[in-house]
């Protein structure tokens, strides 16, 4: 039964250090009695952040049945799967169990299967068993629950997708959704691994914006990569080039398009492309970094080095409805929708 | 005599390794005879990045000999003053000799006392003679020469200012410049860090921008810098708290506000205040991140983890007119032109 209003960032779960929130905890109260503000899941599957499941997968051997011991030890230890090498956690599919009455106004109802789009370093959570491990996914199914507190976002999974493909769009639901509400009519509109993941729905919301007036270039590297975007028919212009290498990138974008990008959206998942995102985009224009692997200090440096004033945003995961407007992109595109269903499930 | 023009960038001046940036560049070619799109500078001082300068003095015992033949050696490898333990450099004060001849139009003439205002990373250099190292302001006056890029900032050193207080304004003038283009009048402009250099500065700005409808609160932490700033009167708000307690920060803020900032600065220099940041931003506001000390990841992860969605900028050292916003803040406002009389210099 409900008890008080709890913290809505899950302060009042942190058992230490006091004080601080849930993710930066060493260890989280993960009794599984709801607070009024707080909804509770029976989990049936963790997605693993793959630097986790790696490191673990390591640890022991590759075997299946450390791996559960090891996994099972984190949860025991810390009250949620925050592995303690790494420091990443990874997201949760379940079923609704129990809504707190603070949240009975949420669309949102006991049985709805749900993905949890924040973190497994701040969700409490209780794994009873661990069912089975899919070495290929990084996924683990168990039984077990957990909780989300009135700001942990979720989406609820569609019926009209399979499963894995949603997830894999969820994952980086927040790319698709930050360049919707960025590109403007007439941009010309940069995508810098455009051959990924992010980078791909990316396209898709730039190309439905920018009108006949703007123009979406993609720049990847390698044959695979960019024979995948020319088969998408969403770019306008698509160049193969490292972008670890500035000079490179600017040279050819100028050289195909004569001029620059006024918005440059930053998916590539390797270090070192900062510069490259920072050169390719017009002064007054704006750099979109949602790689994961941007420095801060390079792109704040290396922008001043080369006296360039461009607007550089951090990739927030979040933006209101990002869900819905990722998901949205597949329905829309059925050349992008089978591309998830094939290659990235 | 000018040669041919040189790349914007200075690769041109990159030895190894070839393609790379001058700031990623082992060695750079410091001849000092500058192709017609350079400037040549007789340098003066050496402002050397604080962590480099104590990293000499550490590895030269604090032997002002010795500290001067690892400056030299330093130069002698790399062509630049770019110290290869803490990958910092510094800016350098001097008077310009030549003006390559594609440059012309520019509003500078041989003779002028420029400050650089990108780091020595990136610029070739040459150093003659060391004169004297002043260890109290990690300054070193040098018999040398440098060159600046095409797309190498500077600013010309006002008459009306002490050099040092110039300098000190010069070091964080892009802040109170991007605060200048975010505030819009209304605006509950909340600065963290606001006891500091940047942070006084972007209060100023914060000030004359939001109105009478508006609001600046200044946050930070100890009782000399809350006096400090009380003492500029230019706070509707003053609250003593610790930027690394995010909620504390956000109980503290709501207290004394009744509401979240719709923009926040954060100028603090010291790590883990960007949850702080993040959960003081009303959702649809924009935190700056002006700190170098801020973690890219902590930001994008953290917001999402919260869902917040805020906009994050990376703070571009550099923005149009920078130094002559920052500078005219010193003109304009005779407690701040004190202060930094008084402390920065």
């Amino acid at each position: 039964m409900p008890v008080a209003s709890g913290c809505p960032y899950g302060m009042h779960r942190v058992l230490e250090p006091k004080g601080s929130l849930p993710q930066g905890a060493q260890r989280l109260d993960n009794t599984m009695e709801i607070y009024d503000n707080e909804i509770l899941v029976d989990v049936e599957t963790l997605n693993i952040d793959s630097a986790s499941f790696n490191q673990i997968r390591q640890q022991a051997g590759d075997d299946e049945r450390r791996m559960a011991e090891i996994m099972l030890e984190i949860v025991a230890t810390r009250g949620k799967h925050h592995n303690p090498v790494t420091g990443s956690g990874g997201m949760f599919i379940g079923r609704v169990r129990e809504i707190g009455s603070a949240l009975q106004s949420r669309e949102l109802k006991v049985g709805d299967r749900i993905a949890s789009l924040v973190s497994l370093t701040l969700t409490p959570l209780v794994i009873k068993e661990i069912k089975r491990i899919h070495k290929d996914t990084a996924q683990v199914d168990i039984a077990g629950q957990a909780i989300l507190f009135s700001s942990g976002i979720y989406a609820v999974l569609p019926q009209d997708l399979p499963e894995k493909v949603a997830l894999a769009v969820l994952d980086v639901a927040g790319a698709p959704a930050q360049t919707a509400k960025l590109v403007k009519p007439g941009d010309t509109v940069l995508v810098i691994g455009a051959g990924g993941k992010s980078g791909s729905l990316c396209l898709h919301e730039a190309k439905k914006r920018v009108g006949p007036a703007g123009q979406v270039v993609a720049m990847d590297y390698g044959e695979a990569a960019v024979n995948r975007i020319k088969g998408l028919g969403l770019a306008d212009v698509v160049l193969n080039v490292d972008a670890t290498k500035p000079i490179d990138c600017l040279q050819v974008l100028h050289g195909a398009c004569g001029k620059l990008a006024d918005l440059t959206i930053n998916c590539v998942n390797i270090p070192q492309t900062e510069m490259a995102s920072i050169l390719c985009t017009r002064d007054g224009g704006t750099v979109y970094f949602f790689s994961m692997a941007t420095s801060f200090t390079a792109a704040a440096l290396g922008a001043e080095g080369v006296g360039k004033d461009v607007t550089m945003l951090i990739g927030n995961g979040y933006t209101k409805n990002h869900a819905l407007i990722a998901l949205e992109v597949l329905r829309e595109n059925p050349k992008l929708r089978q591309l998830f269903s094939e290659i990235y499930v």
